[in-house]
């Protein structure tokens, strides 16, 4: 098959032709070719339910499928030479089906169009990543779930404000990550659930007069159902953009976790030492690692947001039915859907290979008075005070140790019992940044046992 | 209650004082006060919990739920004082009730964070405009059944590319929409249950090591449950996210529907009448009804997804657990929640209220060749022509009808055999409009049956 | 020159090697290829400086300088192989130049930075962009004025919410659209003045110890000065967000253009007919012509802001000075000025190819009372009626004449004195359309006279 | 004046009447009230032209003139009740003045409309907060500047990818922000310059019959010129989105340096302290200072962007010329500009009170192999290497200096020459930090020399 502008369907009165600034804007082949495969199996179904209803001969409808096939494979080899005189994907491959097969290729088109043809290509691929995606989240979430294991019982500083505010543990840090991508995976199989009906027989918006069966191909296609009305199977482009929005939150999350582990892998904070595998370095300075896939990652969600900001804008206020501009459907949701499968699978991959440095994550843990908290909540435990007074009584004590240089375990029972008299020496048992997270045993609180039962409901959830 | 600039709660060490323009960017008060409700809820809840677990007397948790249920009667009355020096909704109350209720009120606090009291807040608010977002989605799709049922069989042009394409009916047009709106409604749904999990009792970051039922505070706020990871409680934001982007996805919807109906109540177009409760007039050009509504509705995609965008970016690269930046959170989520429930009620209100000038829809879905695909059908149904060259002998068909300045009907049957001999006079029961509506039955089909068959499905569905 | 992964320059420590997730995440040569022109005009720019201060010699300068003309052959020819794992379009130069002039290639790097060099060479590429903008605007704004020039008392409907208005000619609507891409325009130039900065020398991000000639490779370059700050210089990516939002705006006036056009041609209005070589029709129905460029053209305001928003989110955050992320600025850059340089293109040719249909605008310019004002404006300046008084007895008059289905000129002069005894038949001469254009002679009025005078002004600008 | 419904301006023909969802969605008084001082303006000079054309009694024209000063002391002074019923800012303030003065209110309006009288209004007002950032920005680059001064030759670590690369000076780092801040403000110079045309007079959308003086009111509002399109001057909203996006990169550059001040002042840094006037503390951990106003300050960008996004959504695809949705306009440019100018003042207000912690910084400069370009450049600078070279060889040495775990000027000459035998005891005068930052005296560079050079140029340009 050989490129060619001269057979262009819609021809004929349009004398003046399209030059090339017109086939530039208007032909989608240059990406849609992405939906081949999809655009095969939507035509193979289309076709098996044609002479299903007797609406094609068996003959023809077994030389289609057939031709299809083969078309199929050409594709991939990289034997298929595409035409941009054909526009999009749905007529590069009818054109070469004539080529193959004959007169028959003629016929597939009975009782579709090119509008509830693409949107049935375009769904097929959206879904078959939300299936990648849901793959990528829970291979993140195992990875997570090792490193939570692991370190179910390191102490590490809890932030607020990037300021030390609480100890807390490693695993507890990666189970709130776990609960995030945890959440992204039910958006994922909401968005599948709810996009997964059929617009093949829609035909160009209003059906068609011919008794085609759309439940047979709906079920030949793995949809639930055929979408119920056929202005809406061809103008509907939700689908898109639940998952532009969906892969966003994702992005979202992937960035904090990113910013993290680029503020942890530097010097000051050296918190964790990212693989080599996932870090780049320099000829002059070898010691030095540049967190990049880190770095990238936190970028992602910018081209994946703005891939749904890029079809919302596109949607906004087009009238029904199918109208032109949403050919720019496509490319915004090819570009977000592969950054967002790398990230994952590079954000998994950092997380296996990546080593928590306990020692610093302890000394941190432990500095910047973070058991005061702890100190007053005994305060009012065990002696009864209110909590504003608890606080109160103990930013007197870490005012007291912060004026010594020392840390709140470091001062005596004297200096305890010089700010409040009923102080025992029984404070000193919560001091401690272990024993502060072995205390937090709150349902969803830091403690091992906590973080412990948290992992093994999530290995239960993933089965 | 007088405002006060005197008592900040964390003052003490901060000799230089916060100044106007600290004040300014660090108080939230003059927004989150819209969250009262939720807090003193919450509030009453936590001190139930803490009198059921002993945490607190029970005399003193009645005292503090009674104080609170007065606080709740001023500012619903209008005669609560909020103090800017008092910085949010949550110092404000707490403040109020302590000269309620004395030294009680500083016991209320025990076990929880701000951090954790504000999320719940939020939650609950986001949760009662999702509620409302179905009530409001409900009430749209039922006024769109009504117009469907009425006018089920009534013909107009179906558009690609604004150009007539092929008849429809006035009703399976309306009923596209319920099928947006229904789809916003799943995506509603799926967002609250998703969201229905309670952060209250995760404290600051790391739970508590009060012996907390958060079951119980769950329960009592009408939450699934509580939330599993306290670092992630106080950190998420995705139920705002969410929330936002399934109302930008909801406001597309409008913005399509609003455009169409600009453009159908144009003089050119003349496809509906407004009614004057949802238009404006002119003093000078009394005739003239100005489609304001429709127009405002078509603009509030702008700043609903623009409050998507604004809290995406706030919370990009965010590292855990709370940090300042998400205070940025609640004027979003409060304009774009305003705006969304503002716009279902316009919009549900413009569709009750508007009137189909049934004759100008007939007029022009009968014109421009509306019927070709008809013909074509016609000519594989029952000639057998395979589907392309069906419709090359429709197009010369065009062509001639044009050519004469006549429609299609209008050709003699001569005319047709002198492009296809094999026509027959059989051929004129196709080429009507309302015969064209009436053949196109398949599912989802915009034949008056079909329609009738989708106004019976979602009057059950909505019960 | 052969695609190897041995070569990698940062090589040594990484045992492990980046896999292909690293890979497929981390390399750039995948699209800063499209940077190879001015990469090498920097490079031999920055060569011929280090000969100029006595840093290299002359010889292997020359070396050096001839060498990376052969690339760019190779390159323009199709003959370069572009390397993964040499990452970039930097080191895919500078390897394949150490092949072809060996040990003098490793010379080069002298006194510079990956940092400084991407930043330059991007910078060259925006600057490009932005003069290839500054053409496609100005021919587009050519265009416009022989519309306006051949339309210039051409009367059609002036619009306010789509209702008609008041009459405005053809010419002056076209040069509403002058102003905006004028103003575009303006954007575009400031915006090369602000970014004509060089970044070359700034190095890695402190500037070098050698005593390199910034001014001179700046001059070299076409820059007007060296950046002034090398922290600056490399994380400075100011000049490609500018360039996207001067790039939104300018594409959100094609997005209402295209909007018109789209209505515009609509059977409903029939104000313009596109050519056959911006449309697309039908086998089926061959005179139906779809507005497909205007509509793709409409769509375009989608992915070229979506790249603004996705660059403005990667940008939001970072600390200095280079970090990984700004990798991420190009393909957004690539692809929006793509799309808008072809939407310009495909605007320019569209307006030359349009035709007007004259008859069709006037009469809707005449429908609808649309000299309502006039007749308002002639009761004020005649008569002396207060303006809100004027208003009052024309809405009368217009309902008296809407009353008799009849337009006002259609009124006798009785009627008019029914309802202001002091009307005389002077009036009618306001009331028809070219009476009242004509009369709208104010500065920026729809007179044809002040039409004419702005296409002279325009025509003096561009020269 | 009393808060009434029942003075509708369009009112009559509707006789249903517009109920609440409709006041409340079409109602824009709520917030163009920020326009008041800007409509009176507008009409002050607007009635001062009318009076000079001779279209309206001087005497009128004074009494309007009186009574609009008249109606801007009773807003000013909180006196006005400002009406919904009346819609908007110019309905409120025209009822009244027919309150005050009689007749002659209702003369005022002659010659212009509600469409070119907001675009007005509203451009006044942006073109006071483009003054507003100008002042602003102003500042806060002084600001900057005593920095600069101060720490011109303190040393810190040159970040790339939050990975020490090579020391630089703290001035140099304040200097790379005045250079982003000083971009800003040549985009706010431009943009004032370029929306400095007055719309008055463009009337409703085709100008006006009355002979009119566009110039003298333009004059006296302080615009260039008029504008010269009315079309165009009524459906022009580019000053907005102008406004819109130089805000958002300036907001952006603030998110930047907020971020690094966050991270700066974790305890894990330390390398400033910002004043207790911009942190805000913990009543329990009196030590702990949470940097408030720079995540504020970090999050704002997410508001800018998000108007900007908003109007741009808005603008999209909307026909000439004043179309309804316009309206939104107003909020979303509004809540920037605030925004804008609160970041712009809290962050001046930071960086006059934080101070530097110069050992923390110099600390951190040292270490990490900082100066290993610096050797590098001296391989080649002195003996002749190869850049690649030299880099390979500085890498060995730095391999060494880490294995025995001490810096590179730690390493013994006998050392260096075991690795490369060229090297002299000279090498040892360019290891120093200090010695390094002196060393980078090129243009722009890191050098306090260099850097009091752009201080002085700056304090220059400043005046």
């Amino acid at each position: 098959m050989t490129e060619t502008k001269s057979n262009q369907m819609w021809g004929g009165r349009f004398a003046a032709g399209p030059d090339a600034i017109m086939e530039a804007i208007n032909a989608s082949i240059g990406f849609d070719r992405r939906l081949a495969a999809q655009d095969i199996a939507g035509s193979r179904a289309h076709a098996a339910m044609l002479a299903a209803t007797g609406i094609l001969t068996d003959k023809d409808a077994e030389a289609i499928r057939e031709g299809l096939l083969t078309i199929l494979s050409e594709i991939e080899a990289g034997e298929f030479t595409f035409s941009t005189a054909l526009e999009d994907i749905h007529m590069n491959v009818e054109a070469r089906l004539k080529e193959i097969i004959g007169e028959p290729a003629g016929r597939l088109h009975t009782g579709r169009s090119r509008n509830d043809q693409v949107a049935t290509d375009f769904k097929l691929w959206v879904r078959d990543q939300l299936d990648a995606a849901d793959a990528g989240l829970t291979a993140l979430i195992e990875a997570l779930l090792v490193q939570a294991e692991a370190g179910a019982d390191w102490v590490m500083p809890g932030f607020t404000h990037l300021q030390t505010a609480q100890p807390v543990t490693w695993g507890h840090h990666m189970m709130a990550y776990v609960e995030m991508f945890g959440r992204d995976l039910g958006r994922v199989r909401d968005a599948r659930r709810r996009m997964n009906e059929s617009p093949l027989g829609a035909a160009a918006l209003a059906g068609t007069s011919f008794p085609i069966n759309r439940d047979m191909t709906a079920e030949a296609l793995g949809f639930d159902r055929p979408a119920a009305n056929s202005l809406d199977a061809v103008s509907d482009r939700d689908f898109a953009l639940e998952f532009l929005g969906v892969a966003s939150i994702s992005a979202m999350h992937l960035s904090r976790f990113a910013e993290e582990l680029v503020i942890w892998s530097s010097a000051q904070f050296r918190f964790v030492t990212l693989s080599d595998r996932f870090s780049t370095g320099s000829s002059i300075m070898p010691q030095k690692k540049n967190p990049d896939a880190a770095e990238l990652i936190r970028a992602k969600i910018g081209r994946i947001f703005g891939a749904n900001v890029a079809l919302m804008t596109v949607m906004k206020g087009l009238p029904l039915a199918y109208s032109k501009d949403m050919q720019e459907d496509k490319e915004q949701v090819f570009d977000a859907a592969d950054n967002w499968m790398l990230a994952l699978a590079a954000m998994e991959g950092m997380v296996r290979d990546m080593s928590a440095n306990r020692e610093s994550l302890a000394a941190a843990a432990g500095s910047g008075f973070s058991t005061a908290t702890d100190l007053a909540d005994w305060l009012v435990r065990v002696l009864g005070l209110p909590f504003r007074e608890a606080h109160h009584v103990t930013g007197s004590l870490v005012a007291l140790a912060e004026s010594r240089g020392c840390d709140l375990p470091d001062l005596s029972l004297e200096d305890m019992t010089s700010v409040h008299s009923g102080i025992t020496a029984e404070v000193f048992d919560v001091l401690g940044v272990d024993n502060s997270v072995n205390s937090r045993t709150s349902y969803g609180g830091t403690a091992p046992a906590q973080v412990r039962t948290q992992i093994a409901r999530w290995k239960e959830i993933l089965g």
